[in-house]
């Protein structure tokens, strides 16, 4: 996708270095960040450069190739593998670069770290076609959160249909909503729209209800975390109010991911955890006073906050999900699989 | 209410001299605001040291006594009816103290003024004890915005029946909603809590239908800002999400305002307008780094955001509306008027 007018994945390697686009800045600052060994990558995977399945699946996958290109194997792997434990496809792609370095050498490990890469931009490209198919001309998404390219290697999911339909000449009209308590919505989703050009408002979570209710939007599409056998969607807290208001109001609700997401070990969305992360992400704010990055109590002092990180939409509240292999019903997305 | 364990009202007078809590240093601080003379409450309302309908009025009628007191008539009356020219409360304040210097002069001026604060607190003491009635023992309640006595005299709407219920020697337990952009809840109504020793949680508004999802909350009750003929409330931002949220779980969903927040010009939920505020209010948050309050941008630089101040929740979502004559079916709200 573009930036300040020039195409960029999030990841790429480039003879011994890993690229990436520096995370960590956005959304107010750009820069690349250059991973000169496979312990650099390490760092930047750790420290969140790189973020997002996807991403970090091509950057695990690159930095397993530079390990083998200096001549580290089993001790590299591991360190690899340490860097973001319970992210899925990172240990997919050191498996997948680690096998085809034993049997081709350094020269087929950099070729499946780029093929992995190159999977995933093929991925997310399908389904923003199957996607773009459901915008109209003239079309008005609510998203929330960030399903955008950076949590990939490029396209998103998400907001791949957007960036397609976009493309396809399309005028579309993304209300992003701000999804605290990080604020993903605010940061990185308006600030991947902006850098596209697509025309958006960033809206308070508190007023996606309101702007269905107007008839305002025409269609929701947000990302999973993790997709149950049943249909049932795990996302990022807010997803079950948007879904539940979405329906309220006869508005189709999409969820967009790559096959990849459906863990068959989970019959239904009681069988996935949810994540309690730390009270202060919602007791603080970081934000930009002046040139210089500030942490900032927003709350009343002393007062605790809970702090779920995802919640589970009933397969009931969706419409369809959207994958590189086409649109199925929820209830039906195992199907998905066998489409494979 | 209590405020580090001594009792207060939002507004008073005492002598020749309007005292206020002065509201624009909470959360972060907390002082009194002393207004010597009547300008010197005007400058306190203009300048939001008081906010809140009830509170406002009170204000108001306070400082007509006072201009009363300073020979100050006509010119003073304008002059106090222009610091807010919206807030309905106000005029009815100006009016009943000026009329009774008209037959009395200053000291009927200054009894009607104590008697209006006083008439406030009654109306709020009663809405607490009739809300009171529906909150069981161990008890959790979730609630949006801040309706609590910081907008009024004492007690407040919704969190009326929570005070007078734990005052009752009830166990209870407070879902705050952040109420974002403004974060009413983080800020004033956790601080409330705080302050009476009540058990709560500042939760992203995010997070709601989770909770609600889950059975943890048992109860919510708002405030309103308007009620329309049809029961249909005008109320902050995201209260209509909350409103579907709960019904799709099957928990009740109270709204608590006095009887004069019902307008019977309004026929439905329809002819009452929506304001737009500004969008820093979404861009932007103020907050504590270190010990000094900065103002920090959150949202990626350049995007556009919407700002509607209110939502309307449809009577079909509202369980009872609880108001100081008792509680009535939202399609019933007209004769809460002629219970008077």
């Amino acid at each position: 996708m573009k930036v300040n007018g020039r195409s960029y994945r999030t990841v790429w390697m480039d003879k011994a270095s890993v690229f990436m686009i520096d995370q960590t800045l956005l959304p107010f600052g750009f820069g690349i960040y250059e991973a000169r060994s496979y312990t650099d990558s390490c760092t930047a995977i750790k420290e969140m450069v790189v973020r997002g399945a996807g991403a970090i699946g091509a950057a695990a996958g690159y930095a397993m190739a530079q390990a083998i290109l200096e001549g580290a194997w089993e001790d590299a792997r591991k360190t690899i593998e340490s860097t973001r434990p319970t992210a899925q496809n990172l240990f997919y792609a050191t498996e997948r670069v680690y096998n085809a370095a034993l049997l081709g050498g350094p020269a087929a490990a950099v070729l499946i770290a780029q093929r992995l890469a190159d999977e995933d931009v093929e991925c997310c490209k399908r389904i923003g076609v199957h996607g773009a198919a459901l915008l109209k001309d003239g079309c008005r998404i609510g998203t929330h959160c960030n399903a955008g390219w950076l949590a990939f290697v490029d396209f998103g999911t998400a907001l791949s249909p957007v960036y397609t339909a976009h493309r396809q000449g399309k005028k579309l009209f993304v209300y992003a909503d701000e999804t605290r308590p990080r604020g993903q919505g605010a940061r990185l989703t308006a600030w991947e729209l902006a850098q596209e050009g697509i025309p958006h408002s960033i809206i308070p979570d508190n007023a996606c209800a309101y702007f269905l209710s107007r008839g305002e939007i025409d269609i929701m599409i947000v990302g999973a975390d993790r997709i149950a056998r049943n249909g049932d969607v795990a996302n990022k807290i807010g997803t079950l109010e948007k879904a539940i208001c979405a329906k309220e109001y006869g508005v189709p609700f999409y969820v967009a991911a790559p096959t990849s997401t459906i863990d068959v070990s989970c019959s239904t969305g009681e069988d996935i955890p949810i994540e309690e992360r730390s009270m202060d992400e919602v007791l603080y704010q970081t934000g930009l006073a002046g040139n210089r990055l500030e942490h900032v109590l927003v709350c009343s002092p002393g007062s605790p906050a809970k702090n779920p990180a995802f919640d589970v939409t009933p397969a009931k509240h969706i419409t369809g999900i959207i994958t590189e292999q086409g649109i199925f019903s929820p209830e039906n997305i195992t199907a998905a699989l066998s489409a494979k």
